[in-house]
């Protein structure tokens, strides 16, 4: 019971927040925020614990578990950006389907952060670490897949 | 005499990726991370942050205390990328002083990075919040006033 009232509390005070970031946000600045994360969680994964995990770039436990824990805290960041009239304001790769089939794309969206709250846990040791990075590469994958273009 | 081996290859294996991360790395791609950087820090520093420490946003430790956390993580990304020949390449307002002073903008980078470590502590009151959320401005306007153009 206390922990239901204590998602009410969280969930009012959540759309409290959205709605005041929606009535102030423009598409174009939503538009490059979202982008923006998106760069920053790319250089980190791929740049940092794909290379690692391929061998392009030395095994680093102290490097690996701080670039996986910031894609991590990143992670969720992206998804209150694709609100309505996001869809265009500035230029966008993101596919009318995130604004058509938004079930399908919270669930994609879902997918790839389970898999990336494991990392910082995988990132303490160079094999857990190569087994998790594909297994977020393939969310990734699979989400850019349908709601990315090309 | 095997640990003396050992930090020999990773040396080299270390000046050999680095080599590699400058050989590849383009001008437009750091100039675009450094902004996609400073970017999530805007909008986590002010959009959130300053806004509670304003009164503009109800205070909510557990959100101030993830937004503090993320914007400390990412306080150290943006300096590797104002390497020489990132000057230009895109459209920067970085001023031609990071490249001049880079000492001077060193100093100034760091005061940010110290003031932002203190954050994650400071979000857990409102009180301690509002006051570290003023030097940090600080120390994110001096840097600014010196090294972005208008």
């Amino acid at each position: 019971m206390k922990k239901l009232a204590q998602q009410i509390v969280f969930s009012t005070v959540a759309i409290g927040v959205a709605g005041v970031a929606f009535a102030q946000a423009k598409p174009e600045d939503e538009i490059r925020y979202r982008q923006s994360v998106m760069n920053v969680i790319g250089r980190n994964f791929g740049g940092v614990l794909s290379a690692m995990a391929k061998g392009d770039r030395p095994y680093d436990q102290a490097a690996a578990v701080k670039a996986a824990s910031l894609v991590e805290m990143l992670s969720t960041l992206p998804f209150a950006s694709f609100g309505p009239g996001t869809d265009k304001g500035a230029p966008t790769k993101a596919d009318p389907a995130v604004w058509k089939d938004p079930a399908k794309f919270k669930t994609a969206s879902e997918k790839m952060q389970a898999e990336v709250a494991k990392l910082p846990a995988a990132a303490r040791d160079p094999a857990t670490l190569k087994s998790q990075v594909g297994e977020t590469g393939k969310a990734c994958k699979a989400c850019h897949d349908d709601f990315r273009m090309k």
